[in-house]
């Protein structure tokens, strides 16, 4: 559907726990760093339409594979893309990788309903579901063949 | 002022760190359950002050001495009072002990603003005030000395 | 395989977001607390089998899905069981209800590895394998085959 | 005693209650993603000291003053410096503005006892000390006192 977006988080010392590596939960807190930026990159700005829209993307489902540990310090890199985009949910995966060796640390998926602030299901804002899918936008939006500029 | 309110809880395995003990943050944590539960057992109900009230305890500073450390599974005595309550403003104190072998582990303050939802500083509601008071209160409300019952 | 195990918590204030939800993460530390208290309650310490037996249960998989919201000073009932045991690893399933109204809030799974400290795979220890799943060993020494009843 | 050192994060979602900003035990880990970063940015490997020299920081105290709230998708800067190093303690002292404004959003400090993995107090390691002291070391070491220019 659309290019994966990376953004980086270096691991802290609150997000590890006794084992030594890092506590299972802290990876959707990253996946939603993960969905933020990607949004932002796009030129959506979620809390934006989380206030003026009174658009909410309200977490389903969630689901994390973890395939190796991160330790604090660690500079990961989360990659984001969206997988499906319907008028009132939209699916996000996620690979989290460490940035110094490309070991793939997790992967995972979360699943959207778009509601209003009193968690009744809506559509997506138009102008927003755009920006989610920039790249099919932009290609719409270019110049048709027989009109480029010359 | 008035008596301390006891409330207990069991260290999660997520607070914990690599250091193998409770990360610092959590105390901050423990310290509104103290207050959550000092308030419930006064007959005070938080949330019900935030919505309909709209009356916020905002969080203006923040104080823990961590004396010994707490470790996961330890169950821990939570022990919290009111310090000082002004028209806008009051403080709570702590107290945190090992229920087991009554360790103190750590003690600690917060200092709150009552604010409304737009952060403006306002009044604690009068009826919420009585009840954080309610020993004095019930002193108050006791019967005179010379209209006692005989 | 077993029975479910029972255990309730209270929402914290810091475990909301700015939804006026919980924030999707703290399930899992949920179902964290779940599994623990699953475990004490059949004579089985994570802790010590940590500390004294060098095994962990370290978390491969997580799913959540989020039926219903909860919210601040909400009583919830999070629901544990062992749904597969192997040698080297298993899976818990959960489900969270809200106690008052016993509204199903989230189920999900989590799929554990056992391994040791360096994060090695290793079998799950006798005695701790034979607690997890007590209602079974309990049958299973019940009637040894050539003595059952016919 | 030494200058400044700044850092930047962007506020999580995951961080906000839901009052709408950023919940108070969050500055606790922004203060340690602040010495952190301090550390680095001295050449201070904190997990190496923690790893290789048996050195822990262990938080005896923290303070927090809370002056103005942090939002979602704010870009704030840690402004952390050390304010008093004795052989077995060091005490970091914190500033977080608003990167866009300038807005002061919270001071706060922690005072650290240095302690072996066994929680005993010890000194802390002579070659890291000098890192965190580079300052004063580079002054020290520029003209020994017999050899300053007149």
């Amino acid at each position: 559907m659309n290019d994966w977006h990376e953004t980086e988080i270096r691991v802290r010392y609150a997000e590890t726990d006794q084992m030594g590596i890092v506590h299972n939960s802290n990876y959707l807190v990253w996946f939603e760093v993960g969905r933020s930026e990607f949004c932002r990159a796009r030129g959506f700005s979620y809390k934006e339409m989380e206030e003026k829209e009174n658009a909410l993307m309200v977490v389903a489902e969630s689901y994390c594979r973890y395939k190796s540990p991160a330790y604090y310090e660690d500079v990961l890199t989360v990659r984001t893309k969206v997988e499906a985009l319907r008028s009132r949910s939209l699916r996000f995966v996620y690979e989290i990788y460490r940035s110094s060796d490309e070991t793939i640390l997790a992967e995972g998926e979360t699943l959207h309903l778009v509601t209003d602030k009193n968690k009744k299901v809506r559509s997506l804002p138009t102008n927003y579901k755009r920006k989610l899918l920039s790249d099919e936008v932009a290609e719409e939006n270019a110049f048709p063949a027989n009109q480029a500029p010359s």
